[in-house]
């Protein structure tokens, strides 16, 4: 059957279901040339204002998911199991939860982004570490899997490329914020690692792609939806993204981090971190079966933390990716941070009751931490450890956190982007963030 | 000011109002490269879902019109007053009406179209005179308007080619069928003649672009307050479409039904071509302010019919564009006719209640009458005489109409898709069509 684009874009533009031929149609097209730019450009708005039916997400997740390679770990005999989250600021939990995960016994094939805008990237954050190379070879990323149980490597072109095509059209056409093409996005390079189960962490609040608790439970369900009926057991956790997750917002700063929680050092300001690792990998340990319950699944990953388990298997994958292993022992040492910092002080005596934290990723990003375009380079070092949290009561000149620089001109510009971000009141807030808001279950 | 593309898409997506500036970002960036084709299909997407104020139609009909040149008759005394149909099947008024109206003393710069699908083209009819050429330059064009107060020629691309570059994307991308982008497309083209004054018939019923007639009425509301938003004098009339006009349809033979009128040759077939080219010439002519009254103008136009005066204007015109004067004449014998016809009959007793006309003009275009695409070559000569109109009772075996051809199997198509096309009943229809329906005045 042949199908013209212009009649499956008619279609959608009239609130009709499209068939899963007309998907594949469209999805194949988009890559082969056989619709035009233009063409898939309409669908795409037409899809915007108009949705999708659950039926539609699943075909477009699937045509999406086998535009390309999908990976086949099946001589692997553990459960292939992983997380993603939709972004946020000093969101770094993965560096914490695959090995934890893995030293509990599941397989973490994790393929994962770099940061843009204001959410920061696993692989930037990796990249920290001196020598650590996120470019393996497919034939590596096995390697590592059989012999660690987790690995982190960037996207490649052979893994469904239609999302790239299909991506880089949404985001010049304004056709991004879309529930069915984010699912499908999301989705379709996920599901191509070949994974048994995927645990979400889908961001609500102001440094989260969706803002609105409701918005971010309408992707939730769709996720969840959409990858239990593609065969992967799916759960996903709404959390929190009102205030920076953790102390560090930056790259080194944040890698840091992640490796004291891995070491046991988890201070009061990094507690949230570890309480979300710990909740996203013991979901992960329990959605591939490795334990029966999600009690005993979550006992099984503290005990990998205390053992000191999940730090060697850390180690072991800087190792293998080419990282320097000493980064382990001494971070403070080993990874690149500035010279300069300086404190943000709070213009008032009060309470912290809202943190803009889309503000704080753009701060990091303007002092070269972060990227506006994907070609940019990234300065590891320069950052923000965040310190008065929402609910403190702060005094007039108290530090609300410190900037590190190398730039004098952009630090000031930070500090002041920052500084702003904060919103300081006479009351206390009526109630406190709750980390983990609400469990999404197929 | 710098506008992004994806700003102005997302405005319109989330159903803001653009500015001007906004509006001819689009228009211009369409043209020069600026906008992707991808990102100008992903705004006429929005717009087509989500419209388009009164505001926004006139700044993008006014940006369409400015993206090339607008010709400048001024130095010719005569106000200047145009006709434009939305298209039907056997809707050959513009042959009649150019000589009538510039009979009655006002210049008529007629920059026509040519067929597609199932409506016919004058540039078309035109063509069936041999020797005619439609492709004038700019200057013929102005020498013939000043000698003969009218002339017909094919849009060339200066004029208006923001339409040609954004009516291919909406062809390729199911976006024509809105009316803001209907409306600016029209109303740019007609308004770059430099126009004073023009009459719209936007047709209704099985044969029209509008079937419905309220949205028939919509559309011709939005050109009239258009055309004259955009300061020229601009009234439309409501016509029937319910079957075709006159008797002829194709080429060779609407061309000599309209020299035939222009004769004096009136039949009771041909009568309603009459009826509407008189009104349409007589609005123009009073839009024009040549006459004073509507009453006054529809007397100058049957003047200038009986008298002959609009037949010698025809005439020398066809002389002027390289045409067999002989044709009006004897057009019987100098226009290229088949030899081959059979009729079309009735296969029962009653009354014809309905006629197909989009189906009437396809099974024509099936033949070679018309075009699927703009690059096919039209047989001149091939066509369908109607015989039976709505509301006539016929018995089995009566003609309903006879068609013209040369090839048998394709005559043999055309006649079995004429024939499921009309509706024959046991009961006379409830009404008769009315041919003008409504007028539509600023």
């Amino acid at each position: 059957m042949s199908l013209r684009p212009q009649d499956v874009i008619r279609r959608k533009r009239d609130r009709e279901k499209l068939s899963r031929d007309e998907i594949a149609s469209f999805v194949r097209g988009a890559v082969d040339g056989t619709w035009a730019d233009y063409q898939s450009s309409a669908l795409l708005m037409a899809v915007f204002l108009n949705g999708m039916t659950d039926d539609e997400r699943h075909h477009l997740t699937e045509e999406m998911l086998h535009s390309g390679e999908v990976l086949d770990f099946s001589d692997i005999s553990k459960p292939k199991v992983d997380k993603h989250s939709t972004g946020g600021v000093g969101d770094k939990t993965s560096l914490i939860l695959a090995p934890l995960a893995a030293a509990c016994g599941v397989c973490v094939p994790m393929i994962s982004g770099r940061g843009l805008g204001h959410t920061g990237g696993t692989l930037d954050k990796l990249e920290a570490i001196p020598g650590f190379r996120v470019q393996l070879s497919l034939e590596e990323f096995r390697r590592l899997l059989e012999r660690i149980g987790f690995a982190m490597i960037g996207q490649t072109g052979e893994l469904a490329p239609a999302d790239k095509k299909i991506y880089a059209l949404r985001d010049a056409t304004s056709t991004v914020e879309a529930i069915p093409l984010i699912v499908a996005s999301i989705m379709s390079k996920k599901l191509a690692a070949g994974l048994d189960a995927l645990v979400l962490d889908v961001k609500t609040g102001t440094g989260a792609f969706m803002r609105e608790e409701e918005r971010a439970r309408e992707l939730a369900q769709a996720l969840v939806a959409t990858g239990n009926s593609c065969g992967v057991r799916t759960e996903a956790l709404i959390t929190d993204m009102n205030q920076p997750l953790g102390r560090a917002v930056g790259n080194a700063l944040e890698t840091k981090e992640c490796i004291e929680i891995l070491r046991g050092e988890v201070t009061e300001e990094t507690r949230p971190v570890l309480e979300l690792s710990v909740e996203l990998a013991a979901r992960m340990v329990a959605l591939a079966g490795t334990e029966t319950s999600l009690e005993s699944a979550r006992s099984a990953v503290l005990r990998a933390l205390s053992s000191g388990a999940a730090l060697e298997l850390f180690r072991r994958n800087v190792e293998e990716q080419g990282g320097d292993v000493k980064v382990c022992d001494d971070p403070t040492r080993l990874l690149p941070l500035t010279l300069r910092s300086v404190k943000v002080e709070s213009p008032q005596e009060g309470f912290v009751t809202g943190v803009d934290a889309a503000e704080v990723g753009r701060a990091v990003a303007i002092m070269g931490g972060g990227r506006t375009h994907m070609a940019d380079r990234i300065d590891p070092a320069v950052g923000y450890l965040t310190r008065a949290r929402i609910g403190e009561k702060v005094s007039r000149g108290d530090e609300l956190g410190t900037l590190c620089f190398h730039d004098e001109r952009l630090g000031r510009m930070a500090a002041e982007i920052i500084r702003a971000g904060y919103e300081i009141s006479e009351k206390p807030p009526a109630e406190l963030p709750t980390l983990i808001k609400e469990v999404i279950t197929a």
